[in-house]
């Protein structure tokens, strides 16, 4: 049947079921989508994508992305160099500045230990934390709470521990705005073991 | 906020917004994931979408996409070309084609008719058909049954019944497969009126 297409239209098919959680159909809805831009678009997009490729690289430092050298998180005097948030993904890295209220370092691991995937501490960013905890105080660890995050975190726990730095675990817990009948059990018994005095 | 990312992955960002049902979240996510595609692919989705938009047009007689003048269906000796499908988009085309039972030709208008979005008949590909009706013996509309679609359709049957040529609809009813409990009232009502006698 894909005889049907025009062979660069199977190609750009092909190419867009790369993106995450793109099938057959929906990576034809986009192909026909981009055949109805103009010229000029198209030209952007694909300049775009080789610029993005050439000039994005990793932080040396925290591994976050960056354009040159250290990205701009590292390079900001003005945020605090003595915490560093652990996680896993550099998606969470922006999520977190959305909130505009930590103004400390990160340290993007790259992805999380699953053995499912073959994926070992050795593959993840971790050795450049251990390299860089000189004169740091605290290090958060953001990590998503699945089976893979808990392992991760778990794993960073216990080799944090024989530095000389305060290893903190993000909160686990109800969302706002979540109701409580809702809620999955394994959430809700962590929203319990986190409770905290509301006492002044 | 969007100061955090590097330009050329803010560009890509909003580039990936123009995909249908893309917003800022989805745009990210694919942004990342092209991030971490080798350079030979990125350089290889680049020149394809370049191929896509400079190779492929519309087919003169019917619309649908062609690499070069008429489409592979129009030119198909072998197919009937006394019978044309009317179609609203290529990917129609595809999904039709995909069933192996249709062997006429088709004819794609290239949307619908909508008053909200303005679109108009003069909008769509329908001169061209009413020029292409000369030894054609069936004209089969084969439009969504959505509410432009509808419109569309009979916008279609009230200007070909001026012309000597047997206008059909493809059927509207309960999908095979579907529950009756959980069908919507007018596709009950459609199964209904369209019911067949099943005596031989």
């Amino acid at each position: 049947m894909s005889d049907i297409y025009p062979k660069s239209l199977g190609r750009l098919i092909e190419d867009l079921k790369h993106l995450p959680g793109v099938g057959e159909k929906t990576a034809q809805r986009y192909a026909f989508s981009l055949l109805k831009e103009d010229h000029l678009f198209i030209e952007s997009l694909a300049q775009d994508l080789r610029d993005v490729k050439r000039e994005i690289i990793s932080c040396p430092k925290c591994g976050f992305i960056s354009e040159k050298g250290r990205c701009m998180i590292c390079d900001d005097l003005l945020r605090d160099h003595t915490t560093i948030m652990v996680v896993s993904y550099d998606q969470d890295v922006i999520a977190m500045e959305k909130t505009d209220t930590y103004h400390g370092l990160y340290h993007v691991l790259k992805g999380v230990i699953s053995s499912s995937k073959g994926i070992y501490p050795e593959d993840l960013n971790i050795t450049s934390l251990l390299d860089r905890l000189d004169g740091v105080k605290e290090v958060i660890i953001a990590i998503s709470p699945t089976i893979d995050g808990e392992t991760t975190a778990l794993y960073l726990e216990k080799i944090l521990a024989k530095y000389d730095v305060l290893v903190t675990r993000i909160a686990h817990g109800l969302p706002m705005g979540a109701s409580l009948d809702y809620a999955d059990e394994l959430t809700l018994i962590q929203a319990l073991n986190n409770r905290r005095s509301i006492k002044e």
